[in-house]
């Protein structure tokens, strides 16, 4: 898109893929799977990196400065979800998306 | 994403994609440009469609079925944001995406 | 707000409490009771309507004509919600923002 | 709502106020008054307002820990907003929730 650096638009897309993924994730395969995949702090950890990863890419989109410091709360809100992720042992796609999506974030705000 | 047909993941993906479009080149290309960009009815034909876009996605992750009523409020919005957009002159991209994304909203509620 | 009818405001707030509302109440009262309140038809109603109240709001504030289709979406949400809350029995906060919210955005789209 | 403190309670209920203000101020009022009403960095602080705003109050309704740093940027975004609509001259009301979603803000995040 006109007006925005390389490097901000592939955060952008990092930030919607991500939301994407977090979202579908814990809507379809956490909810179907049940058990630690719907307990509170887990399911808290997706809702929370999907809403945060939309709200990151909407300031991107928009040029607001105000998105460096949402990108510094995207990547540290993917690195927790990340986590989250790993330790139930069968989200690997999307503790990938939320790796690569902190990553894209760490690098916008430096 | 599990559990979504490839026809919904592509419709996920304009959603998100005219979303981004029509975001983007409100708050910065016609925001720039200023005169008739920022008329409150063109203006407001690409605020309705970048939230309506935004939403139809959401419903379809999330897998509501409810996502068939707004992907169909969400082709109409698309088209009248490319007409107005096109009549303009300089907005392809947007037109593009919208069109696209309208299409593509048809043929989930078919 | 300006511009905006006694009757449209009341129904912006209406969306806006129920959004808060069943956003809230999924995210605390039904992750932590579990069970059948994370049952993924449930929980999905839930996401669904607080979604479609949030953005049937913002096509209110935004003025935007396109609010009569969410309005009727969101009315047949709010009324699919309040009974899945209902059958649960200890929801009735929720029931009560639902339909209450359903009311207001029928007499909307009349 | 259940599991939530009153301070935080209000400082959601101010946050979607603000947002709502912010959102139906920049749609109706700066729109149709247009000049500098529709500058764009005028009209982004606005936006980008908004949106922090919607999500702070996301934040708090789903208990995510992560509303601290969302509320610390939604106060210093209000603030940057009131002071952009007070030069206006005819935004008072937009001023007024500003500031007073910038103050429950920053309680929150003492």
């Amino acid at each position: 898109m006109e007006n925005v650096s390389s490097e901000m638009n592939e955060c952008i897309e990092e930030c919607l893929r991500c939301y994407a993924m977090c979202t579908a994730a814990a809507m379809n395969h956490c909810l179907e799977r049940g058990g630690e995949h719907v307990e509170p702090e887990h399911f808290r950890l997706m809702a929370a990196c999907a809403e945060i990863c939309r709200t990151a890419a909407h300031l991107m989109l928009i040029s607001s400065p105000l998105h460096k410091e949402i990108c510094a709360a995207c990547a540290s809100s993917c690195q927790n979800c990340a986590e989250s992720c790993e330790a139930l042992g069968d989200m690997e796609e999307c503790v990938a998306a939320c790796r690569s999506c902190a990553e894209s974030c760490e690098r916008i705000t430096e």
